[in-house]
């Protein structure tokens, strides 16, 4: 087992990496105090793996929160059966609630934590590759609004993060992909070293090598820790993270969400980031080519969807990081190496994603 | 205008107290980030007080957002409604949440603060005496479940509170008293002075003469503050705040909330917590006097309602302070001194509340 500190003062938490985690009574023991834990868990991964999880809080009195699976559970509706199964089980505000499975349970479990009697403890068993490398650090939770995706959240950061490489080997392949994508984009916007070693180890990575995924998904947490320990409200720094997710966001929004993974649009979204950082003089040609063809390799797509540039150009106008009416853009300066730009002109825009239709 | 400091390190805030404060530009201005405010308000207090706060902002944009009057405003399909209108109006993450009126408004527009885009700004300007000393100190923020009052919320800071005692003039009588209550609770919790400051007073406090109202906000303030910065998430030192409220909240469950305003069972509860404290040995005969006549004076119940002892005991241990299977109480050790204790024989809380009857 590796363990790495998101460090945040008086709320810095350890996150466990390693195989078969799990089952392992030691890393929940420190943080029961008394009031048992709730599990909050979907209808897909309750079966896979919450025997295993509560065999390892035995003697702790638990209560078991089973919802539907998928992004529609991130709504008010769901959250309020919840926090209806945690009153009815009278749980205090000494219980931990344990979210067990991907971003959807984790951005839920947490954002019941947050303010279920005003804030409650929490840890974080994530089981999909996307929540491991992303969701896991940073403490963000949120539910969607009919008029906006994570409209409504806090940030509430997690006692502990346990990240059990062996609960990918249930991962669909789309999904796990999905999730490499923010792995790659954690090296190309922040550290060239790593784009070299997934250059060398993607194959491993897709095969599930646990090797090469430990070290995929400590990489992508130590990358990110750094970033959120400087910027924890995402004031500043934390923009950067966002790399591909400008046009990212807008082609899941124009297609329909949910037809293209979230992973899948930001992959095609890093090809026109970097189109756009290679039309403003930073990125080289061949540096375009080794996003492109990283995200190639990893089964991604590297082309958007069939729409108009300027319906893309029009879906990114509304996107809430559009600042004082400018959208911004995370550019690359170099490989490893992401900057916030705000002063794109549109045109130019317009070219990066007819670039990187070709 | 006085003012005084709320110490929460990067989260302290400022109580700013005076008459006519509604309408100062100055107390907004260094809050407003060009987001522009959304006023939360009811429709009560709109018609009293909103055209004068919006004339204080003027050039930002301002969005009005008014609720019903009363505790049932306290829930997720109001809440809900403030939500959609923030989104309908595209309020961003710079925009500055204003809670216009009394508690109910301070929680639901503190827990919108802070729970929309995962965060915004809020400044409260409460307009009931009882929100000035009690709600506007601390950061709790809530709205009721079918299950239980304030089991959905969060810790959430203000950037300043402007508590204008002038809008006191239009406060119900009854309302008014309620206050008192809870600011004769906080001399004889936390300050003797306070107390004989209140004796000298009280009248003058309950004719709203504009400088004992100022003065008994700001010590009651004062007095929260500095419980606080001490213990800002309710761990110990907090629970202090609740003399009279273990009692106080049996009263209004047995009552069927509504009934009795919280400040009336708070008055009756501290007789029955003063009457307790006097069985245990700690207050005197007199002192226990001193409790009851100066809430008389105040025109609050000093006796409980028409319930037997046995029903307020039952009420009491499902309180939800009670921590592992004991009903905690909050007793004075000596008028300005109070403690936290779990060790009290139920014979003799009976005891108390029959004493307090007589």
């Amino acid at each position: 087992m590796e363990s790495l500190s998101v460090a945040l003062g008086s709320r810095s938490y350890p996150i466990h990496i390693g195989a078969d985690l799990i089952g392992s009574p030691g890393l929940y023991a420190p943080h029961l105090k008394g009031g048992g834990a709730a599990i909050v868990t979907n209808a897909v991964v309750a079966p896979l793996y919450l025997a295993r999880l509560k065999q390892a809080l035995a003697g702790a009195r638990v209560t078991e929160i089973v919802v539907p699976d998928g992004e529609q559970a991130k709504r008010w509706e769901v959250l309020e059966t919840v926090f209806d199964a945690l009153l009815q089980a009278r749980c205090g505000r000494d219980t931990l609630v344990i979210a067990l499975g991907g971003g959807v349970i984790g951005d839920l479990a947490g954002f019941t934590a947050a303010t279920y009697q005003r804030g409650v403890s929490f840890v974080q068993v994530p089981t999909t590759l996307l929540a491991q490398v992303d969701s896991s650090v940073g403490g963000k939770t949120a539910i969607n609004h009919a008029r906006g995706k994570n409209m409504i959240g806090a940030f509430h950061q997690p006692l502990a993060v346990i990240a059990d490489v062996g609960t990918l080997d249930t991962l669909p392949d789309r999904e796990l992909r999905a999730g490499v994508a923010e792995v790659i984009k954690h090296g190309f916007a922040l550290d060239a070293p790593f784009v070299d070693w997934l250059e060398k180890n993607i194959d491993k990575v897709l095969k599930r090598d646990r090797e090469a995924l430990i070290y995929a998904v400590r990489r992508s947490c130590e990358l990110k820790a750094r970033i959120v320990a400087a910027d924890e409200r995402e004031a500043g720094e934390r923009a950067l993270l966002n790399f591909g997710h400008t046009f990212g966001h807008a082609i899941e929004a124009g297609t329909g969400y949910g037809a293209w993974l979230h992973g899948e649009a930001v992959a095609a979204g890093m090809v026109m980031a970097s189109e756009l950082s290679s039309l403003m003089g930073h990125l080289k040609k061949n540096e375009v080519s080794r996003v492109r063809d990283l995200l190639k390799r990893a089964g991604l797509p590297v082309k958007g969807p069939v729409l108009a540039p300027e319906r893309l150009l029009e879906l990114m106008s509304v996107d809430k990081k559009a600042a004082k009416g400018k959208t911004r853009f995370v550019v690359l300066e170099s490989v490893g190496r992401a900057a916030l730009r705000g002063d794109i002109e549109e045109a130019l825009v317009r070219q990066a994603i007819v670039a990187a239709a070709q």
